[in-house]
């Protein structure tokens, strides 16, 4: 069967033909097997045909449009299509290269080539693989970003070894603007390459906030400029389990490159046990010690608007003990109500770091604090929601306070649970709950927690990879197109085999194979 | 402090001096803290004392004495010394080196050095390490490469890098003969190197059995000489994911350098879904087709005296949907008994095996149709014990059958659970059982399995590692030494640092770190 004889364009078939093109490729489809790959998260608009055009290593590129804002020099297009012309292009052995080739040319509204990406960043874009030319059109460079890597999930090979990519029209954007990933690096210490290689799978799935938990009880690796003593002494080792000011710049800069935020947390009061090793006089009773130059760092290094601030799970039992902080109780009129000198504390730093012009993340546990005291007016944070139960009476409520929502409960993944459960963490309706159209609204996105009690740098791949994409297509993805399990596990099985291909070492689903095995043990 | 001045011989010290020794030594522990670290698993007999001798690595070695009756030459030792030595000393960059040095001086009773590990290998052996000299005493090869693997996890560095070892005298043995791992290549396929890696971590816990769940309904990896059908069409692939014969006989070559036996496992009837692709009249109705030629085969190509036949968890309706089996029941006397038919089958095989003076072993199911029709006398198989409940009931019941048992219900390892849930893994009393003496000897170890529904080459390491290593201590120590896990946890989390610092990938049991991070990301 000649492949010409079967291709066609929509445009030039009438109904007849196209339910006999239809009927005729049910009967060869072995031959097109590879046609059914999807592109995970899925796009919110694609249409596509069998019209096959090979892609010619040696001639293939990606350029700018002529009236694009960004041109070459962009250095962070021209890293990202030399990154994707590789991850495109895995190897040269196979193949026939046809005389026939395709470029893919992209052009930006603006040029936002230096800018850091933040909560206003459109990922918009439309792409479009036609006869000869693929066209990548976005406002941002961000929009470009994500559809480089939907082009790049399009590339597929024959058993030849050729390249090819089907007639395609998409038009995609992200549903929620927030999707985060949350990784741990104080309960263990994760080598630096194990933070960027994870940046590189965020942007394979389209996740665009690295939630960064740094610091907590059992350690302290951030080497602070202001003190240096936190992690000399509160690192589990203060040469080789830290990270310096220039690794986290290279992390920052590495996300940048991928579109992905880098959010801070330095989580406290609670979960603040490894920064009293360094600073006598930081914790409790003088718990109000190094705050406020602490965070004029933080706001300073973390070039993002958001900061997380933590505020989760505060021993009030500790306060109580500490006569000072009774004393100081009395002379606030707090009486014996902890939460409100919790209040009182969160809204000081939430204070400063406004007047640092960014913008507070705190766990839900300070929201229920601040409701309980009925100090929420005019306390304008993020809440992230993160505990279990009935997570989204919890959503609704934050959201009736007209508090923005970012939603964790129902994607802990270091919790125990086997490597294939991942449709729990695909049947997730963040929406579905009483509310009116702004209540929705204020749900800005979601996140994928790692925490590190059991987790680090060898076994964080399979723990995450692929069930976090699991919600990444939750987060991304039109709800409506996407509820069906049955329906998402090849895609996901086939997306699995491709975080393979590129090195990630993402665990298996359910009996099967991939076609290029993990080659890292 | 001087070294010197807190160094003692036990020999040569009264009551009193041994005492304020003590007392002084705990006030200095953090300058030995190293000293504190243990060998996993743990030896029968050992003392040791805080004198500390120096390594050098540019004159350290392995030496054969003069009355071992291995000498030179001997490649399985030749090549454990090299290994060992690049083991003991992971790098040269620091560390002061003395005059002073050790060499290490090994002898066995028998030249065995051309065999393969067996049922009858002894693994005993005597360790000293005093002044200037390191004596490695064993009957056999296999002991003296139990002994290095112990020799190599009391040497350890300072923080200046230099490597000591302290004075100190083991006997040891095993306290079970069978101590095994399964993987399971047929729901996954796990490349060589995978296996060749799992062979180098299994030695360090002094596991000596590698069971070879080769292939099983969801693909058939092995490359047949007599049936080469069978791979062609019943693996995922035929050239990528096969064990060519030259695969098989690597794995076997590696594992014997290692004292370690590979029991390859031909679970039949059932569980043979892959074998009817490419043998179209292999599986029922014609299920005694391949069985004789094929097993003589499997019984050429693996050199151990044990064959597992499998035997588990046939499924009768299928059988009893086949007229043609029918028929052959009625005309046998069966009726419509299908353990029986079941029980025909497996004697048929075991006739076969035990021809070529092979061994079988067999999954309990055997055992219990066996039990049901009355049919066990004069069966002279070894039972495997795998399902849940009460397993210790059923190891009496074929033990009081006068069968010999291999435990392995409670170490499914690849059941869904926390990585650090290591401890219902040491927790476990093989001998546990009312029975006679004679019952408790027939227990002849356990088995750790990792099945492969749910595990391939991404995630085998840190679910694997260190977990089976809490059972492989159960299956080599003495109970009694070893049956606190408070006391346990500090080794073995030791233990796992040791694991990471030699590449292998196992994952972490706590908040912690460990000296040298996995690096493989």
């Amino acid at each position: 069967i000649e492949q010409k004889n079967i291709s066609y364009h929509m445009s030039d078939l009438n109904f007849y033909e196209y339910i006999f093109k239809k009927i005729y490729l049910a009967l060869v489809k072995k031959q097109y097997k590879n046609f059914y790959c999807g592109v995970w998260p899925l796009p919110h608009a694609l249409t596509s045909s069998v019209e096959q055009y090979p892609l010619n290593p040696q001639t293939f590129a990606f350029d700018y449009g002529k009236h694009s804002a960004t041109q070459q020099g962009c250095s962070l297009l021209d890293a990202a299509f030399r990154r994707y012309f590789s991850l495109i292009f895995p190897d040269y052995t196979a193949g026939r290269w046809t005389e026939e080739f395709l470029k893919c040319q992209i052009s930006t509204d603006h040029n936002d080539c230096e800018n850091y990406p933040n909560d206003d960043s459109s990922e918009r874009y439309n792409l479009s693989v036609s006869a000869g030319q693929a066209s990548l059109n976005a406002a941002t460079v961000w929009g470009i970003l994500r559809g480089l890597e939907t082009f790049s999930q399009l590339v597929y090979q024959d058993d030849l070894g050729s390249y090819f990519v089907n007639e395609t029209f998409i038009e995609d954007f992200p549903r929620f603007q927030f999707r985060g990933v949350l990784l741990d690096t104080s309960r263990h210490y994760l080598p630096v390459h194990a933070i960027l290689k994870t940046l590189d799978a965020m942007s394979y799935s389209k996740f665009n906030v690295f939630h960064w938990h740094i610091v907590d009880d059992p350690s302290f690796p951030y080497q602070s400029r202001s003190f240096p003593e936190l992690s000399k002494k509160g690192a589990f080792h203060p040469a080789t389990h830290v990270y310096t000011q220039s690794d986290v710049r290279r992390v920052i800069s590495y996300a940048r490159m991928r579109g992905i935020r880098v959010l801070p947390e330095f989580d406290s009061p609670g979960h603040t046990g490894s920064w009293g090793k360094g600073q006598s006089d930081l914790l409790t009773p003088c718990y109000k010690g190094g705050a406020p130059s602490g965070t004029f760092e933080v706001t300073s290094v973390f070039p993002d608007s958001y900061i997380h601030l933590g505020g989760d799970e505060v021993d009030f039992s500790c306060w109580r003990s500490n006569p000072h902080v009774r004393a100081f109780m009395q002379k606030m009129g707090f009486g014996g109500d902890f939460p409100k000198l919790e209040a009182f504390y969160i809204e000081n730093i939430v204070n400063i770091t406004s007047a640092n012009n960014k913008t507070s993340i705190v766990w839900q546990d300070v929201f229920d604090y601040h409701e309980r005291v009925g100090a929420h007016q005019d306390f304008t944070v993020l809440v992230e929601v993160w505990k279990h139960g009935c997570y989204l009476c919890k959503v609704r409520q934050v959201t009736k306070a007209g508090l923005r929502v970012i939603l964790a409960s129902p994607w802990y993944l270091d919790l125990p649970g086997p490597t294939h459960n991942w449709a729990r963490y695909y049947t997730v309706w963040p929406l579905a709950f009483p509310g009116s159209e702004k209540q929705k609204r204020l749900v800005i996105g979601g996140e994928v927690c790692m925490w590190g009690e059991y987790v680090d740098a060898t076994n964080l791949f399979p723990k995450l990879w692929p069930r976090a994409s699991a919600a990444a297509e939750r987060l991304w993805s039109d709800e409506k197109q996407t509820s069906s399990v049955e329906k998402a596990f090849p895609r996901l099985e086939d997306f699995r085999c491709k975080l393979l291909r590129r090195g990630i070492q993402a665990g298996p689903l359910n009996v099967g194979h991939c076609k290029h095995e993990y080659q890292g043990v």
